[in-house]
């Protein structure tokens, strides 16, 4: 049994700084990085692609919507080939630091908005898809486990890595609880550690409910700039390993 | 005897149209592509690249200083890495829309004041140098012909198309003539063919100050954003191939 | 009888150029003036101003989203407070150099994709009418006539201006006929004028459906970077003052 | 015996946070407020207005050259005239919140290269002031005391606020210490305090060379972004205090 473990990084831009980048890099497999758009810079790409190499993750693309200001996190109203070639752009001036620095992109991960408007719009979805798939043929999508884009994606060939959220608690259909409910967000480092090992384990997870629901889970996504991250990484990784899960890069088992 | 002869291509941004692309692409073997840092935006440079494989013409990066507003004209103080390092994510920006569109960038040419800057300062020379050869061993640099970047590059192993004006006027020393004297802009087609067949037969070319001056040249700029552009341009390449010489992309026979 | 005749100006951003301004200001009196978000920058601001200025043309603030790229015209989730602000910092900037050409703002006319949000999402409504009465009890905010825009700034003790789409066609129930739609844009300049009359008359125009609907008019919308703006313009003016109907800029009247 | 402590504020931008801001605001008496260019947004600009009329810290704009990702810390070789208008959009768009929230601009203050390039730059010198005295007569502009900047702007009727660098060396000929030298910067707040009580008393400082040379002040700088800022800020202002000097706003006694 196989999981990974991917955090944001590369958040940083000019003099401002976001994130535990360095800290948190012992504990993942799986790095998503900005590209300029939302977050990053052309130095700070470079410095955390040089980062994860140098600790064994892989990296991937994390591009958003052009909007600096607003972190990605501002729904635009783009159409699906300004979505498609915003994520081109972006990925394949990663893709060059990555080159440079003797390594691939492994997968793309839509950042914030243009993640949630993936998970539900059919269009943006297949736009995605495009991008990637002529991207490169071994390019992994980090899509929301269970939703539409995962679907999506997998019929049209792409190879998808399903994702979870460990700390996030879920609705019985599947979908997060607003964060802006009670217990939306789960602090204790070894119960977030105890789902996602039956996550991996049985393919489940307790919704806020109380039912058990399916989720199928590829790759776990951690937060790099909360108090707490860095324990809670270093916490799940631990005890999926002593669960005899294999952590591991994405790339590596899909 | 070979020549080859490129223009500035995909200026344009959002609503803004800037350049006949459509019509220069008849005239030219290779165009410099905006990287969306001066000019260009994702759908300009994806559209550029396609109208330029539909001619023949091939693609180069043409990466500028990050100032939209300015054009890529003012001068900005970087540092050699973060020169470097727009380049790398710019020229790789690019390169995945050429990829896609299936061809393979041919050579980088740095734009406005990046590309004057480069002529005369050698810690960012040698970024430059350094960030195209990081890029691919098989990227030509434009460079002004007999600049010290041009120089520099040679030295450094990267393969250089010299490059001389058609238009403008030389001093005695190879520098340009400033475009606020009188006579340094030559506007008849005829006389700017003439002197560009002189260049590619004998290396020389009459400067203002009426001496014969060496000018190799591998390339030639032409403008594709003024009136009599497209003219000067048919008129250049029909005179060059009658006078025997042929006209191709540089990286068909550099 | 007076009507206002308004025009959106200084959109052009550094070497880029847009729009007829110089054309069309000898037919307008009051020039909307974007204000460097989703188009125009701080040298095209002042110079538009100044022609204004020179043409007796009153000025007003045309504020947009934080979208150069896609001109304003992209939807984008701002919250209240983001767009508040955003329309505070815009007409500010504009103001100050309103002040130094010796005029003062008369209006406030949101660009785009904020205008039509603005029409219909009410808390957006709120924040811009907020923003406006921060900015001067006597500035008019422009907006669609029949709007709930123009219905709640009434209300809210906003001074505005009623709009109407010269060249446009209306459904029954005043909204404009989508431009995707054949009939959508009235061409000839003659029935243009004469529909502009009867607005600004009867208080009335004729909807695509055939009915004669209510339509009342302070300003009128001219566009100015079609071919034939500027031939449009001068009809419905000329037409208008032979109708014996005062066109002034809207403050004199409202 | 009056000075003013002024500080640069409103420098987060986004998500991203930077500078201790409320720390900070209740030992300064004037606050340099980035106006979005090199820093700041909207929302930061009026939540830093609003802190610093809590405070009762006068307010000042703090325009910088348009380069977020390089802070503004970059040279840019624009022309006078885009310098003045880029002062004019920022400084107007800042005046704008400071209406709104019932107080005026004091002062102006060039942020990073800009005020580098203001000291000893002259057409660039007298576009600041031509810019600030179209804003306002009453607006008052920090320069670096002895600079070429403070005396054209004296000469040019301009209100003007000698600047010292607090806890930075000085050369005998007046400039300041290079950060990259040993001893440029001086950490001791007792020391601190010290040499700008005798700045004010005695309008003389000693230099790294060991001379005591001229240094009339009207407003000492203090950082607000450091480790140890605002302990720094607390003790200059209660050992002035002490010595029986009054700490006011500069616009108070200027």
């Amino acid at each position: 049994m196989n999981v990974d473990i991917n955090c944001d990084m590369g958040e940083s831009f000019g003099v401002y700084r976001l994130g535990f980048d360095e800290e948190m890099m012992s504990h993942i497999t799986s790095a998503n990085i900005a590209c300029g758009y939302h977050a990053g810079d052309p130095i700070v790409m470079e410095r955390t692609i040089a980062l994860a190499k140098n600790h064994g993750v892989s990296v991937g693309a994390h591009p958003g919507f052009p909007d600096l200001v607003g972190f990605g996190r501002r729904n635009m109203e783009l159409t699906p080939q300004e979505v498609r070639n915003d994520i081109i752009y972006q990925a394949g001036a990663l893709a060059a630091f990555a080159q440079i620095e003797g390594v691939s992109l492994q997968h793309v991960k839509p950042h914030g908005q243009l993640y949630n408007l993936a998970a539900k719009d059919k269009p943006m979805t297949e736009a995605i898809c495009d991008a990637i798939s002529a991207l490169g043929k071994n390019l992994i999508l980090v899509a929301l486990s269970g939703s539409q884009m995962a679907e999506i994606a997998t019929k049209s060939g792409l190879k998808v890595a399903r994702e979870a959220f460990a700390d996030r608690a879920y609705h019985r259909d599947g979908s997060l609880v607003s964060r802006k409910k009670e217990g939306s967000v789960i602090h204790d480092p070894e119960r977030v550690a105890d789902r996602v090992i039956r996550m991996v384990q049985e393919g489940k997870v307790q919704s806020i409910e109380g039912d058990l629901i399916d989720l199928e889970v590829d790759t776990v996504c951690v937060h790099g700039d909360t108090p707490g991250a860095v324990l809670l990484a270093q916490t799940i990784r631990s005890k999926l390993q002593e669960a005899g899960i294999s952590v591991l890069p994405m790339g590596k088992f899909l």
